[in-house]
């Protein structure tokens, strides 16, 4: 099952055009993209109302869309406004759209009741519009169930045993940290601080950091969207926002989450650094980190699933270090069951 | 479900030989084909009563197929014959067989009640055995249920869309031409004629047409064979016989539609050329011409049945053009419905 | 169904080591395998308690093996030793253990009652350590039930027609051999004699054999492993325990046969000579004329049981030449059947 009433991220901004309709599956459903002649991004369902070839495979005339097989047309509503060969057109003859919004680079999608996306601001991700930043996003997909890789973006115990010669390093440092966990209706804020503390591979890569250091983690949940603040100051300031202003450095990783299928995953990333933001080798190295590590989660979630699949009814046990993934599961569960009981959430 | 009471097209002539058996599964069954010393075709069902091996792997012993693994052997009705190593052959052990028919060039097969098969005579593509047309066949094997193969045939209106740059040229021709649609029980005829009209680039191509043409489209259906006959002659006599008879370019298509499974189709077509039918390599620019065509609905018939595949209870919107194929399912329908009263019809 | 109270073939010995965990499929269930401090290996369900990680993925600490995700630790028991970031272990944190024990360069596994393990004694390649023997062996993973893999190694019917230019040779010969079937509760033995027979081509090969000899073919069946002893001696003497002794050639071959699921096995074989046991390279020309043969067996089961898969409920035709075959399918069938009845069968 999945909670629809979200916005997800459906695309980066780039691979939608006016030139050719974009197909992807969201929610199981298959969506085509496009943007219509004032530029705006308009989203239907890909699949045509006569014969069920995907939209996305068809063409743009101005604004509409026109199916690829017999040149039905559909305006960005996804009524039909044209059938060659024939005047009339029947009141069945329509496909569904969805609410579309482009923000920070990116296509948000809105499966579910579109008169709740006009009440629901769409969220972002700030410091791709923000010049003392400079990024690089890329996607994978993930053949897992996107609450897996929620589990692991809020898991930052796992950082010792995975990324241990990325952005993790010694284990025994991150079994020690305390870790503050905030929860609010829709969201969770894990806060980590590891205080006088070696860096990190990343660190002195990217900063030449050599000596200890106070690190810090911030990761915050939305349904759709983690974001994750990582940094390093002086030991003794990591705890102050003076300290936190006058970093040595620091990195932030945006996290789009969206189901492709109940099995799989788009995973929407980008990583930001702020050492140099107008130098695209300074991101790149920052982008090749991240990447790297991200590899190595996308092959232990993969490797996780697989075994869960096998067994869908067995129990797993709980440890301490999971209370943020298990409170950004309760927050997905209970949107899902209360679209159910309004009847909008969707089987996955 | 599948009509079994239709002689199908199982193979190219070429395929059957009395050198090595050769498998092909037909309605969902698995056959093995090969020669008798006679040079007739026969055809078993590809599994060994025994053990279950495919017959297919085995070996032609005079008239007979060996089985490859144990050595059982069977002749061409599917009586055993030979068991290695016991005198008795129970009487259990046998294999069916299917009657077969050799044709213009192709091995025909029933899949039905053997009695009816004799009562009906076999469909042809005569103009392989006439000197008037030289002709080039291939087949694919297309993931989809041979029905939408079947619609894609006997819908001349996605030439505008779909083969814009071969048969098909300007779609907004096709959509003012005039269509007539004749049904008798077991067939379909459509008949096109697209008067004063710009050549296609096939035409161009091949006959080097470039001023205004009449255009005809011809398509017969019965169930398993769709035959087209195409051309163009002078300006005003596309309507009569004698206009036909003084074609500029006329080709040929012979389309042989049989089910692999429920979900994937082998298609067995042929182009032929009256231009120069002696000719090779002007049967291969038409061949060469028709495969760029077929290859463009080969794509678009997989993308369509994905999309259909996932949705099974999903009703498509009918619109004019479709009448020819909406006339050409409720016959395959009625044979199915027909052969279940009956009890011969198999489920697919 | 499985028969679990069983020593199965799990690994060759070098698989298995003190560096890297080592992950394989046995009866449908994934195992992890280590080796301790002491050398000694040790088998755990592969699949850690907290999040489903496979511990085959993680690190050996010691003797204990390491989640590679979370950091968790297990003992050779799968006793939960420890959880990162925390003191106390809750009692659910525990995996499966299975008993394994390691003899004639193979570790065997038990995935049954543990308690009978004690009192089975482990079946072995005994002339993997006999110094009069040189071996070679290898691992095939066979798409098909490992039942069938029984049949076609208790079956020396086929040789003549599978095996043509390998061991096998003129099927004539084969047909009229005579056949001895033993039968225990928990094994089949099946021993063949060829007298005055022209040599397989494998025999020439081998060991320069042109002229007529006494073959004979002996096969023990026992759940779980099928070992064959081959070899020929002067006509008339095939069938004395001295003519034996002075055998012309001989050779053994060793199969352990494993299910990974229900429609794949593993197949762990070897192929030993006695004609100069130190010598590699006897050795190998050994093992390639068993290799061909088997992959020879291997492209027929998988074809077989492909046809089968397809018709579960279809009924074969029994030939006398199955009298062991059909012993050792009721040996395994009543094991199962017991093991029902006592509650600790597995399903497939």
């Amino acid at each position: 099952m999945f909670a629809r009433n979200v916005w997800y991220v459906a695309a980066w901004s780039s691979e939608v055009t006016a030139k050719k309709p974009f197909g992807r599956r969201i929610l199981n459903e298959p969506v085509a993209f496009y943007r219509k002649t004032d530029g705006t991004a308009a989203a239907l369902f890909d699949r045509c109302c006569h014969r069920g070839y995907p939209l996305s495979h068809g063409r743009i005339i101005g604004s509409n869309l026109q199916c690829g097989y017999h040149g039905i047309e559909f305006n960005c509503e996804g009524t039909c406004v044209k059938i060659p060969g024939q005047e009339t057109i029947p009141s069945r003859a329509k496909v569904r759209s969805f609410p579309v919004e482009e923000k920070d680079g990116l296509i948000w999608i809105w499966m579910g009741d579109a008169k709740r996306a006009q009440q629901t601001p769409v969220p972002g991700y700030q410091w791709h519009t923000d010049e003392r930043w400079g990024w690089k996003g890329t996607t994978f997909l993930i053949k897992s169930n996107h609450l897996y890789l929620n589990d692991n973006l809020l898991d930052a115990s796992h950082l010792g045993y995975v990324h241990l010669k990325t952005v993790g390093g010694n284990p025994g440092i991150h079994d020690k940290t305390a870790m503050k966990v905030e929860r609010t209706d829709r969201s969770v804020t894990v806060s980590r601080l590891l205080p006088d503390t070696p860096p990190a591979p990343t660190y002195t890569k990217m900063a030449n950091i050599t000596c200890n250091i106070d690190r810090w983690q911030d990761i915050h949940f939305q349904p759709g969207l983690i974001c994750v603040d990582v940094g390093a100051t002086k030991v003794g300031t990591g705890q102050t926002a003076e300290g936190r202003a006058n970093a040595m450095f620091e990195f932030r990783v945006a996290n789009g989450v969206t189901p492709e299928t109940e099995h799989t995953t788009h995973y929407f990333w980008s990583a930001a650094q702020s050492l140099n933001p107008s130098d695209a080798a300074v991101t790149q190295t920052m982008y090749d980190e991240i990447e790297k590590t991200f590899r190595e989660d996308w092959e232990v979630i993969e490797a996780q699933y697989e075994r869960l699949l096998e067994a869908p009814d067995w129990r797993t046990v709980d440890v301490n270090n999971d209370v943020a993934s298990v409170q950004a599961r309760r927050i997905y569960d209970s949107l899902v069951r209360e679209e159910c009981e309004v009847g909008t959430a969707s089987p996955s």
